[in-house]
């Protein structure tokens, strides 16, 4: 059973559970509408494992055949936080508190706690996010960490998955397929190129996530963990949509391949309307000072995407990254 | 360095990182205000790893020191959801929503994973609470899981350990050393005894601390996970007060020692004012059909227990359980 169908399976049994007003799994993040004044808390949480999503730097652990690469504790502290501030983002909302659940063994020096911490803190603080609690433990083997984050928005102003409409423009806020191809570098034994510096140490688009949030032409929204080919198709079929997605349009520095293949790039992934779309590009680039990708457009169609090479569709057998 | 040094080592680096209003580190819950409506949200997290909280049932794994018990899936995944809803009721909350993190490795069949589940479910079918979001990994050794658990209630209600005043009832809501009796007969190779099942099923006091969260009189509580002399310490030192506990008094159907430093009985430690505690007493028991158990009283003093027996002071070194 793969990720997907266990996480369908967990969906089903928990039907009818508790309040339908909050909800729940299916996009970035959880809503919990708050009360009368259109406000909600929404909530993300991530569990990363030692030997699956990283290997802890100094150890004496050999590398498995499922271990993605070697981390310093300081980043791997600062991802860990940083991969649920992007879904935040994602949600069109602001971070306000996280919660850190870390399991340690016995041979994982204090050091390398310390480096984790440190980490964890300086991303903290530069989102301006409060560690509100957590739990420690010990472990018999490897660490696990676990990051919950909580983060605020009027109800109005949410993207989901679901919002994209036909005609809305697929946008993306930066360069595709860095992170992958620094993990291709880091595979390959060079740890010290710069792509293997921008996989090491993802910058969640926070304050891009909140101001796209309050721009009502933003229909739908999703962040770029898995993959454009993969994520992509979450919006499609939470909206019922296709996309036609022009290849000379992804951005990229390294390989069409790895922009539309490669996992955790952590850059937004939205779809505007029309109309809109103009107003919005200027006005982002006055904002932040880097321009938007538009890379396609979303057609009334069964979900799927329609690559096309200079207009013409071409058939691509691409797939995003796949978890568990 | 412990658990307890570890955590402050925390709270003291991340000082002044994020936003102050969000209370957390040292209490039961993290509290989130919300808004000007005088709302709040609570939140809680636990992570519980294979080998040191509990061994997979059915499994190959050897009994490491560390490890406290054989659990069957079901139970755990009930329980896993149940320490976490404590925590909330002894904020004074209703809980309302969850979220589920777990790792699984290769060698775990899908019957523990549909086990675990249907457990969860039933505890959160139970209380009303609201699945509503998570993340599955797997593991190259053993299951990992956190759990995050969200509660409500007006500002106002929320019981704090910091609110204990001097002349104060110290009440326990039910036994204590069931749980820690269970656990000595499963260490023995008695898992079917009436005591070990009360020790693998933990029932949080989900009605009961929302109740007690509505009467001004209780002026402060925590949940009963340590053992009465570590958990009244807590609520001690967080008010700067001492209290004096009787032995007789204390509710057990086992020994006092083990009621007194037991872990695990989830029941409900609170202080309530002594003008307030003969109608709260009345109205428990109508409500609950059953008693109140007063054990004792806050004094003005450094913050410490005094036990007495029958009136008279005696001294015991006995500490509640120690985590990592």
């Amino acid at each position: 059973m793969g990720e997907f169908e266990f996480i369908e399976s967990i969906r089903r049994r928990f039907e009818g559970v508790g309040d339908p007003g909050i909800m729940g799994i299916g996009d970035d993040c959880a809503v919990l509408p708050i009360g009368d004044d259109g406000e909600a808390f929404v909530v993300t949480t991530d569990m990363l494992v030692e030997g699956v999503h990283f290997l802890r730097g100094g150890g004496s652990g050999r590398k498995p055949e499922e271990a993605r690469e070697l981390m310093e504790a300081h980043e791997l502290g600062a991802k860990s936080l940083a991969v649920n501030l992007s879904d935040i983002a994602a949600m069109g909302a602001r971070p306000v508190a996280s919660f850190l659940s870390i399991a340690l063994p016995a041979d994982c020096r204090s050091s390398w706690a310390d480096g984790f911490m440190e980490g964890y803190r300086e991303m903290s603080a530069r989102h301006g996010v409060r560690l509100a609690g957590g739990d420690t433990t010990g472990s018999l083997q490897g660490v696990a960490i676990n990051v919950t984050a909580i983060g605020r928005a009027p109800l109005c102003r949410l993207k989901y998955r679901s919002g994209a409409r036909p005609d809305d423009i697929v946008v993306v806020n930066g360069p595709l397929g860095e992170s992958a191809a620094g993990l291709r570098d880091i595979l390959a034994g060079r740890h010290d190129t710069p792509l293997a510096h921008i996989h090491r140490n993802p910058v969640p688009q926070v304050a891009e996530g909140e101001w796209l949030g309050a721009r009502a032409e933003v229909h739908s929204m999703i962040d770029l963990s898995d993959g454009l080919a993969s994520d992509l198709v979450h919006i499609l079929r939470a909206s019922g949509v296709a996309a036609e997605v022009e290849f000379a349009a992804i951005p990229t520095p390294v390989s069409l391949e790895l922009a539309v293949t490669g996992g955790e790039d952590y850059k937004l992934l939205f779809t505007v309307s029309p109309e809109g779309w103009p107003r919005l590009a200027a006005d982002y680039l006055a904002r932040f000072g880097e321009p938007l990708h538009p890379v396609g457009r979303i057609v009334a169609a069964p979900p799927e995407i329609v690559w096309l090479e200079d207009g013409a569709s071409v058939t691509k057998n691409w797939r995003g990254f796949v978890h568990f």
